[in-house]
């Protein structure tokens, strides 16, 4: 549903102390204070008080919008290379991004988990697999290995890793250099609504060698063409690895169609793309959706308001995104939370890329979705 | 998905206290205190010092299985009705089950919300609507009509009625009776996803005639049958109500085709029905399932864990829910909520009815579904 | 696909003879002669001379709109009652219209067979099942049982019965008077694709019995409701028969609600309901649509094309049907076929009853869907 | 449905002539003879004179298996480009095959048109669009454009060119060489089920740019990416060439993946892919399924029935397709037409390729899928 006004809206950015409704005002007499006693022995909770808590005009997210610098998370992943090993336990060595409106919970969002997860010279993080998606996106470096159930995936600048919910997974570094990525997993909204199983796997990956391309590539990544052998329905996508080249170049070739005339682009000057799922064109997981954007210098986005959330990382390039009002320059790795209904647009000094990943399955599949979209930045 | 066996199930079984994962076990060393610090400061969270908490081996819900009984709820509701007006601001005289386990949150599990309503003689809960997506279940009573987008839809026991989200909907008593009913409403879930929407409608309904049958009955709720003028696609069932007289009917209908000799039931002796939206067989909302279930008098089901949280509502007969190897006897209105993963089994004394709903449709669509039933009771 | 004008079909209509294309013209030289003697050798066909039989602007049915009488097809089933006996062989005494433009074949249009069968006192067809789709309308007397899988199945004037691909089934008759009705199968389009298979079953029906509802309807037809022992998907509905008791209601209530100011009805004094498979919302069979729709005296529908053929009959009342221009007045249970983008309409002389089906769900299904509706009669 | 054994099927294969059912056998009385003469009169037919036309114990199409030799085609369309000129009327210079079996139509089977199309040096196909379904496959030869709703498109030696439903096309050669390939249509079908739209496009191809890789493949032909300005659905694939390169890689991997011990391939020595519509997994168009096969030196498959009909062409390498029980020995370019329940299998003598297409969607779609696949050859 995209609606370009709403009443609640509107009057909630009249004044924001209005995007909440208000509680119903009572006198509280002894009696009223007898039966809120007899309510809270009951394991009972009355509406009335807790209206403005339950029911909000438009949605208003304890998660605030906030940017992490690149500059200032590898060195403190760095630093963890030195203090803290890999292994067993602790199992991964991830850094959470702790949105500061979500009382120190290692959450980006509400529903996102995202972290910078650190690998150092010929190290190895154990096998394991849970109910949760996660997938990996490389902002820089490369040198690891992630196995998805025995196939070794190389992980390289501009690459979208994808390991889908309870598949066995672990990650070697074959370098003598470290190298640190973005990990996006489901993790916080896994977690609320109770789903996560989790299983023990090998302390060593079960295949240690190198390939180009991984097996599922291999087998999957082709444009249009799908093996005879893999027909069942897949609710995740079978491709363990989108690759910066075809990334790079979908985007350039967008860019040059509409230089040519000819529809490609979301916007003047704006090319995306969404990484899908081949068997059936919709999102790489059901919880998450994964995009890639790409603005000519001096290109701008409409101010977006959309129901969920998303973190984006810039990639390359000089350019800003302004969030509810507030302009982040972003170099190369910073990341950004835009919580949700929370207005945002990018502007782009130069060519500008960026990697998203939001929420956004989650909410058209429970039939939440609403954006509005306004006429001038 | 449906496993019979589990390893990490069976691990936590034997000890409970294994279900959650162990952390990273460091030395906390001035240099690691340091960094921790640092994170802090940056908005950042490790891993390995929250592994146990973001990670377990199966859904640890903090909610808990709970029981409230009609018996205490009714006369605190009656009480509610005394001290406190329904109308703007409090919106509704409805007093939420708050689960122990979730630390006063007027939430049954963390995506479910369920609540005892009460409208006094002659009262009216004045129209409003919002994008969480609610129903009504009447358990005893009538003389009340929810007025939906216009539409008077009368209430009577046995009845379940909906209010899909975004459609305005008041209540009004047409009697000099009081009435009380379930409200179950995706709130918890909805807050906590950042979704909701919510807009004022009238102070009084916007028709306050009392039908026998709503519009959209007269529309929809036939047996197979679409109207012409209804072709698009809805992603809620259009029917307002789905009265008992069927349910029942059904119900009978399948214990008689067991003792027939043909298949009908879901085991020996239990016989249940989906509510379903009839333009497309599927769950009533996107958000929330809803079940009725009869077991004949010695009945058991089989105990069964199930990814996903549920409230049972006992409805006419003698019986008892065994959640998590505790039994609890149930009279007429007694609810009983089950967590995600938490064993449950009903056992009839008597012809048992039994009124379900869960958050199964958001499970499903998120491809989180697991059941495990056990061989034996 | 919905169009409202089109540059082919407006070209068609000034000159009909315009709605084929022409063929390449080129003088038969000895040459040419030589070459399309050796096409013929090698099993080979131009394009080029058959354009005109390959292509047209709009589609060109063989199939010509025709109506059969009641009146006339009625004495002949009651004569083939005395004449020939039903059984083995034969299989069943039923009488198929053949369209006067398809070359003597017994199909109504290229993809629907429609027949009328005919049972006498006490007779039985012997049961057998085959891949194609069947269904029975009734649309006078009543006394047979079609026993599907076997389970027996009342048939009433106004019930629409289903017998889906690959179910046995027979029929008998348990009163001492002749009992017909209408037939429609996908026969034409089904041998056309060649996907024919066939079994005999039992001589006798496998159940003599004469229930007033049969075990499906018990089991599922009720508004909204599912048995829980029947998720699975089903691609043909689970309901053995429709009701007339419902379907007059429904349309009753359309009536209603439309004097009431309420959207009910398809145009104004046009009330409609398609038969539907409560399992996913749409057609009752993969092949088949059936519909019933009533129009208030004085009432007329747009004339309307539409890709894919249809067949109508009269239920109840007075009224015409308009098929390319030609108006046929209607008696209760005259048939009318329309064949595909030929454009039809109705007018109500009375309260108007007609029961109709087509190949639609074939057409939309396989993207062919177009339909054009003119502004003015 | 799969079915690897079928009373019917066992039935007809011990006696060939008992495929078909009897019809009733009756003496022709001169009753008898009157009541057929008067349903004649009346436009009607009995079946139970038809049963055996209409019912069979399993699919016996008309169609027949057949070869026609590429060495046969390609001299009678080279002898067609000096004697008929390709321009408006005749439309295209294409050549169909005829199936012994079908009367002279132009059919390759029931449902599928099947043709050598040949363009001469520098010659133009005006431009036009139907609403029937094409395709091209390259056997051999390139320097064709296909310019497809403007965009022109490059024909090379196996590449898969779409031309989807109501787009325009037109084909212009732009070297000073002759080029043939195969066309692909649901003609058979759309005429028969009466679904044909058309209209003239320009004389000229509307863009005689003769670029590398078409617009749709700058946009669409990506591995796992969707352009963001392409969300809305797409009932046909929007990528208009298939190119080799993918295919032969595809395939390549997938023996390559086998030889390393991971299942890749349909059966021992069989790759395939299948052609699909990237923004859903499923077919390239809803009337047409295309598929791709790579046999290694030796290998086999299994002697099949299939409900619905293909057509195979070989492309490389030796070997052989046993159709019926007859072995046809294959050259590049040779074409094999399979009918409805015809078992077939290949050997492969060398590394043989073979593209096939089939009208696989509509009987799917059309709930009539059934495969029988003999354990032995």
């Amino acid at each position: 549903m995209t609606i370009e006004s709403d009443a609640g809206t509107r009057q909630a950015e009249a004044d924001p102390s209005k995007a909440q409704l208000t509680n119903a005002s009572l006198e509280l007499t002894p009696e009223l204070a007898d039966l809120y006693r007899r309510f809270d022995e009951a394991n009972l909770s009355p509406l009335w008080t807790q209206t403005s808590n339950v029911l909000t005009f438009h949605p208003m997210s304890k998660a605030v919008p906030f940017r992490w610098r690149w500059a200032d998370l590898y060195p403190l992943a760095e630093r963890s290379g030195e203090l803290v090993p890999v292994g067993r336990g602790g199992e991964r060595r991830a850094i959470a991004l702790a949105n500061p409106g979500l009382g120190g919970e290692p959450y980006a969002t509400p529903t996102l988990w995202a972290a910078i997860q650190y690998l150092g010279a010929r190290e190895t993080a154990p096998e394991h697999r849970h109910a949760q998606n996660a997938f990996r996106f490389v902002v820089e470096g490369e040198g690891v290995w992630t196995v998805v159930n025995g196939d070794p995936v190389a992980m390289r600048r501009g690459d979208f890793l994808l390991t889908a919910g309870w598949n066995f997974h672990g990650h070697h570094n074959d370098t003598d250099q470290p190298m640190a990525w973005l990990d996006g997993l489901d993790v916080p909204l896994s977690d609320y609504i109770d789903i996560g199983f989790f299983e023990y796997g090998t302390e060593r990956v079960t295949d240690e060698s190198s390939p180009e391309l991984s097996r599922s590539e291999r087998l999957w990544a082709y444009p249009g063409l799908r093996p005879l052998s893999g027909l069942d329905e897949k609710v995740s996508s079978p491709i363990a690895a989108y690759r910066w080249e075809y990334t790079d170049r979908a985007l350039t070739e967008q860019l040059r169609l509409e230089d040519e005339g000819h529809p490609a682009t979301v916007s003047q000057g704006h090319a995306a793309i969404r990484y899908v799922n081949p068997t059936n064109g919709g999102d790489v997981m059901p919880t998450m959706r994964a995009e890639f954007h790409r603005l000519r210098a001096g290109a701008t986005t409409r101010p977006t308001y959309e129901v969920g959330s998303s973190v984006w990382q810039a990639f390359d390039g000089e350019g800003a995104m302004i969030v509810d009002g507030v302009r982040h320059q972003l170099d190369k790795g910073d990341l950004v939370v835009v919580p949700s209904w929370v207005p945002w647009s990018i502007e782009a000094d130069s060519t500008f890329d960026l990697f998203r990943f939001s929420d956004a399955p989650v909410i058209e599949r429970l039939g939440f979705a609403r954006t509005r979209v306004l006429d001038h930045p």
